[in-house]
């Protein structure tokens, strides 16, 4: 929950251009609510500073840690009800799915994935930040099945 | 998450008096994003109605079901982030909690703790929803601890 990667990306059909990408970032002295305050007020900023048409989010499944799942689940569903209030219609996907799609393989590693997005995005420097990454990644992996013009926001 | 109780309390220091309770119910046709919107949409009504000066929330734990534990840590993620939206603090307590300061026992039944929520409204006929029982049962255990005048959410 302290990081929530984010990625916009503009779609013509044909080509895919990275607007901006980036990470929400909260304090970790700040509580629970105080961070998922800061969470919907960054996703909201975003979101009507770029007006995407839709929004992909990952999906969530098993975790181990049973602290961890909840802290997530509370982050992504203030994403979801903050997507939702700005008329942003979301799309789901397991990270399985976008390994899937991306690399043609389901259990691919990061630096697979990585590679498969540099070469989307014509070559240019990645991101240092994993979730930045991973945004991008299923920004891309959405754009896959649409044959509109479009932009995305990846949360 | 379907349907997340609720009910406020004011406290002069010695008695408790039922403002309202009721619950918020979301269709189950909706989708999971336009479920935690109405939430977010009704809490902040309840609150911005009543002013309360503190709100007392169910601490979740282990839940067998990992797919409800998802959704009842998101919407109650949203909860948490619109009362600290409105600058309401929020206290937690687990069920244990609530049973053993209303009832002297950890371990108490639905029915005891009903019996002591009963005993502290003054005899009022309870709500039929477990949920705002449970509601109601929460803002007492926190009014509890507590020596001055209060309004008190409890969802």
């Amino acid at each position: 929950m302290a990081i929530v990667g984010y990625s916009i990306i503009e779609f013509d059909g044909e080509n895919v251009v990275l607007l901006n990408s980036g990470s929400i970032k909260t304090s970790k002295t700040d509580t629970e609510s105080q961070r998922l305050l800061e969470i919907f007020e960054d996703i909201t900023t975003i979101i009507e500073r770029y007006s995407p048409d839709i929004a992909s989010v990952e999906k969530l499944f098993f975790f181990k840690n049973q602290k961890t799942v909840m802290a997530v689940a509370a982050a992504r569903g203030v994403l979801m009800m903050a997507l939702e209030r700005c008329g942003v219609p979301a799309f789901e996907y397991t990270p399985m799915e976008v390994k899937q799609t991306l690399t043609g393989y389901g259990r691919a590693d990061k630096k697979e994935v990585g590679e498969m997005v540099k070469i989307a995005f014509n070559g240019q420097e990645l991101p240092k930040l994993d979730d930045t990454v991973d945004a991008m990644a299923i920004a891309i992996c959405h754009t896959r099945g649409l044959n509109c013009d479009c932009k995305v926001l990846k949360v």
